[in-house]
């Protein structure tokens, strides 16, 4: 037993015998407890404040004296005074030990903090940022010993914080002598030491201590919207989200006709990529400006999108991905820097990671939603939904984990239909129709009551109700089936069949009106028979997706289900499993992970041991080719359905009864017609 | 002893046993013969030609069987039909081992080849280049194995080279795709990979077998002229070499100027650095359309330069080096690219490896000296000095090198000096004095005779004869000291006290009149008695700076005297021993070591190993600094008189006697004036 006081930190629990005067700073990091500090214990920073704790420990058999830290000293009260030290606080490299003394690090001064993300799912980030602060005292140059200020930098680093090496570019090298001068041979850098690299990158570097944080983006980019999330790499703290729709759309609303744009105009990939930078570079400086951040503060991005969207924010053709076998020019992540991209409207010696593509069909926003929801942690058998205009699925458990994706095509998005829109203001969202009356009543982006509820036309005086988005056509075509007045094989019934007027002739078949205000100018919103059979031919190549995975796996029931993507948290999971998008599954067991893909991107820029996790873990994953095999066509056909023929539903049989109708099939032939063309 | 063939490799002498029916090649590999291959053995790139040897070998006590190696196969017979084999040559990869056999490997077919330098001094280079190209099968991608074209790229250079890992950046990863498509999934792709790095760089790819060679450019980048030599990099043989004034005279004829310039006008370093990049882009651009080589074959550069150029190359500002302590930005050795120069008359990919600085006075071009000139494997004690508008100095041997530079002015180049001009046709470069008649005799540049020998005036009739380059006003001077027309204080005699009407009055000095041609309108050219202060100036400051590294050392004398750079190579020994620039030794120890600050360059552009070397050298160089140095100040004044008069001088006795003169001592306080005000 040494004599030295004992120390122990909470919440770790580490302990250790140190000697009289040991600031509590070195205790720590000896015992490898998690406190921080950027001056490196020159009393500058204030990031290692701890509190200590006074009193009987009979857990520990140990009493804590008043005076087991040193007295409060003049830097921490000069600290105090000018910005304040909360009660009890100290500083851990001012006070020293004396005594015996339990000394607990609060969670604002841990390095490796835990995040509790806001949205829906439980899981927290633990920070552990590539890019992080050092603050350094640089030897002034000796004519006698010439060496130059990036090698006394590198030794300070060496010496004051054991970084072993480090590079800096051209742009650094300039900055370093106005730099160290300013400082009077004190500067903070900011250093990016990668998960595969054995060097640590100068990012940035400023005169004394710099006190004005580090931050990160988390780019979500998809074909139809840019989501970016403005992330303090220190907190975690999520400072500003912003959206912006990819310009890329007026070269071609989905993937293929962008691929196809590339095909038939040279250079066509060439303007798709300056497009999207030059919309990245908009989003960037408009968040960054939104949260008054420094561009200059931006030293991280992570980009999470599907393979098209990967190799055009490359500058990559993408005519490869148009056709078999869909050959990927690179499929392991990268880290390249900002500049490289042209993103300009940040730190352009920024980082940025982009996650693995699993395939050619399956990206690195799949990837992400594997690092978010971590099917191959589950112990139960878990099918993973992301549906956009294609939609990738992941299923697995901790043995195995799937992937493929599925052409779904942007029906579930709103496009395609005859009144349908994006999910906007005045968008119809949610909709119920009376099984006795036959009569809808639906919800509306923008209004928080429903249509048949006392003052609903107010709420929407000023967005009108101008068309049905993704989630509002999934409730109309399950509620139309629940309500009979679709049959199983999808076919809309007469006003005879159905007993209400609002089933109208179209053509050679029929509609179900929604909303009619043609007699105020105002739109007629329908259903008509090509909508539902464009959610049909959607919802049957996720299912054939979803099927040709278990199928894979050898099983016939999945245990759960994650609905991931914004759609996914807009959708009700009753009326998808009407529908038959998913495999039948206890109500409670189908659940929405909101943005997966981008919770997946905010993770890897907040924490660097995931991107080594999501590159083994992709790695591992098997992936099925949905274009190639057989049987996907066999599902895809059987699941035509509403909901599809192949499974039983024990499950959907508990909540809900499907009336037993059958119309003529005189118009089956127009959506086989429908079906062809859309294969032509 | 094994039953299998024995196989005896020439000139290396590496033998082995090796099973019947084993290629050539194959059995080299394995034995670490050094056989060039860029197919990998395909028999497509006829890089591993041999020459086997029949008959006797009683020193092996080897008997070779005409078929000691396979016949001459279809492949053989094809290339030979198509480009021609030497006669007795054999394709390595085709012939393979039938019975003991004796195998010579022509340089040609070596990669390691030695290159004999052409220029006066006898050092070899062996080839040994960072980038060099493989030949490789690429898998075609699968789809049920979704790998990317880079992917399968690296697991090619894996499995087929032995190369661990490769690095692609987004430039190459836009050209795999097309490049493996054209090549059938065949490619050529150019692999640099630094002495530094684990990780080879992919700097260029082509579809199917590159043929065309790889090509890098060594640059002597001074302070007045930029020269380029455009070297295979396969062979070593400099293709075309050319030079280029260096546009930055503009802003300042000297270093310091230029640093002033960058003082003064905010922004005119990045003015400077536009401007050096620019003119390099001219320089490599004709260079390579002189030797009619695609500028994408340009893969590799090595910079030389001093620190004010280094740094200005890189858009460093170069203020710090305008003042004491003369810090440097960098010191180190780079490795950076193209793209981060500028260069895009180059491929954008080439590596670009700068050699390090010594110390803030003495860069890259010294490091590339001591490269060159090696003397830390020198037995005796050499002096090796490199004149350029500063002198940099070396004097070391096995034990310990030291270094210094030396602020000589340009006085040695021919500047401020009042008939001095640039070595261009028309400069006087050789100048003799007959001691009895005082009469000048002289060779002029872009003549092959002396101005007394008969049709002298037909060589100059379209030159004229405009001036004095440096090497003749240092041979004037020490012509005059030698014919008596200068006293060992460096005072010019009069026309009375030195006997011929060539001394003329100039103010209250004299000049020594060379030629005068004013009667036809003509310059007269002549030597004032401010150009011998100038060069008193010159060459005590270069005098110091040796015997303040002698000093060091604490030697009275060196064993050699090596004279660097085009100005080395143009003085005469006698004359720099007369004059004093260089401590007494014999004359044929006196030697020009001709460009070898571009040798240097040259060594590391085509040797890999030998960056490594010279990195380690320079961290082991001690730095001596003249600046603060007040020995330099004392030396400096003594070594004022022709030649100094601190030392004794037994072999310039043996050579000559110097007249005991002494002129009046009126125009002295003129020369402290001029001291003074160079000072100020």
């Amino acid at each position: 037993m040494s004599n030295d006081p004992l120390v122990i930190f909470t919440p770790s629990g580490k302990r250790g015998h140190f000697a009289i005067g040991t600031p509590v700073l070195t205790a720590a990091r000896q015992l490898g407890v998690d406190l921080d500090s950027v001056c490196g214990g020159r009393g500058i920073c204030s990031k290692c404040q701890i509190t200590p704790s006074y009193g009987e420990f009979p857990k520990h058999g140990l009493t804590v004296a008043k005076d087991a830290l040193s007295q409060w000293n003049a830097v921490e009260q000069r600290y105090d005074d000018k910005r304040g030290l909360k009660t009890g606080r100290r500083l851990g490299c001012q006070a020293t030990v004396q005594g015996d003394v339990v000394i607990d690090v609060p969670a604002s001064s841990q390095v490796h903090k835990q995040v509790v993300r806001k949205d829906v799912t439980a899981r927290t980030i633990t920070m552990d940022p590539a890019t992080r602060l050092y603050f350094i005292e640089v030897e002034a140059p000796d004519m006698h010993v010439p060496t130059g200020d990036l090698e006394r930098i590198a030794r300070a680093l060496r010496d004051q914080w054991d970084i072993p090496d480090i590079a800096a570019d051209l742009s650094i090298l300039r900055k370093l002598q106005p730099g160290l001068r300013k400082g009077q041979w004190q500067v903070t850098v900011a250093l990016h030491k990668g998960h595969n690299d054995d060097v640590a990158q100068v990012i940035e570097i400023w005169p004394g201590l710099h006190e004005n944080g580090l931050y990160g983006l988390a780019i979500d980019l998809g074909s139809t919207t840019i989501a970016a999330h403005l992330t303090n790499l220190e907190t975690g703290e999520v400072v500003a989200s912003a959206g912006i729709m990819n310009p890329q759309i007026r070269f071609g609303e989905d993937l293929m006709s962008r691929v196809s744009y590339a095909m038939m105009n040279p250079g066509g990939d060439v303007e798709m990529t300056a497009s999207v930078r030059e919309a990245l570079n908009e989003l960037i400086a408009s968040v960054a400006k939104g949260a008054a951040i420094d561009t200059a503060l931006l030293v991280e991005i992570v980009f999470v999108c599907n393979p098209v969207m990967h190799h055009l924010l490359l500058g990559i053709d993408p005519v490869e991905l148009g056709q078999a076998p869909f050959a990927l020019a690179t499929s392991d992540s990268l880290s390249i820097t900002a500049r490289d991209l042209d993103l300009t409207a940040m730190n352009i010696r920024a980082q940025v990671y982009i996650l693995p593509c699993i395939a050619g069909h399956v990206g690195a926003d799949a990837a992400a939603v594997a690092l978010s929801e971590e099917p191959n942690k589950s112990k139960d058998l878990v099918l993973i939904v992301d549906v956009g205009t294609n939609a990738e699925l992941l299923l697995g458990n901790t043995t195995r984990v799937l992937a493929c994706s599925s052409p779904t095509g942007p029906a579930f998005e709103g496009a395609q239909i005859s009144s349908g829109q994006r999910a906007a203001p005045g968008a119809i969202e949610h909709l119920e129709i009376n099984p006795d009356t036959k009569e809808p009543r639906f919800r509306v982006i923008g209004s928080d009551i429903w249509s048949d509820e006392d003052g609903f036309d107010a709420t929407i005086a000023t967005t009108g109700i101008t068309g049905i988005c993704g989630s509002g056509i999934i409730e109309a075509v399950a509620e139309m089936r629940m309500a009979g007045l679709l049959d199983p094989s999808g076919l809309i019934g007469s006003a005879e069949q159905t007993g209400t007027p609002r089933c109208i002739p179209d053509g050679r078949t029929h509609s179900y009106v929604i909303h009619d205000a043609t007699s105020d100018g105002g739109p007629l919103i329908s259903v008509t028979q090509g909508d539902i059979r464009a959610i049909q031919l959607a919802k049957s190549a996720l299912y054939a997706g979803a099927r040709l995975l278990m199928d894979e796996m050898g099983v016939e029931t999945v245990d759960r289900v994650v609905l991931a993507g914004a759609f996914g948290a807009h959708i009700s999971n009753k009326h998808a499993l009407v529908l038959g998008m998913v495999p039948d599954a206890p109500l409670a067991r189908i659940t929405s992970a909101g943005n997966a893909a981008g919770t997946g991107a905010r993770i890897a820029l907040c924490n660097i041991v995931s991107r080594a996790e999501i590159e083994r873990v992709v790695g591992e994953i098997t992936k099925v080719e949905t274009a190639i095999e057989p049987r996907f066509q066999e599902h895809f056909i059987a699941a035509n359905a509403i909901p599809h023929a192949t499974d039983p539903f024990p499950e959907l049989a508990k909540i809900v009864t499907l009336p037993d109708v059958s119309f003529n099939a005189k118009s089956s032939s127009a959506s086989g017609g429908r079906r062809r063309r859309r294969k032509g």
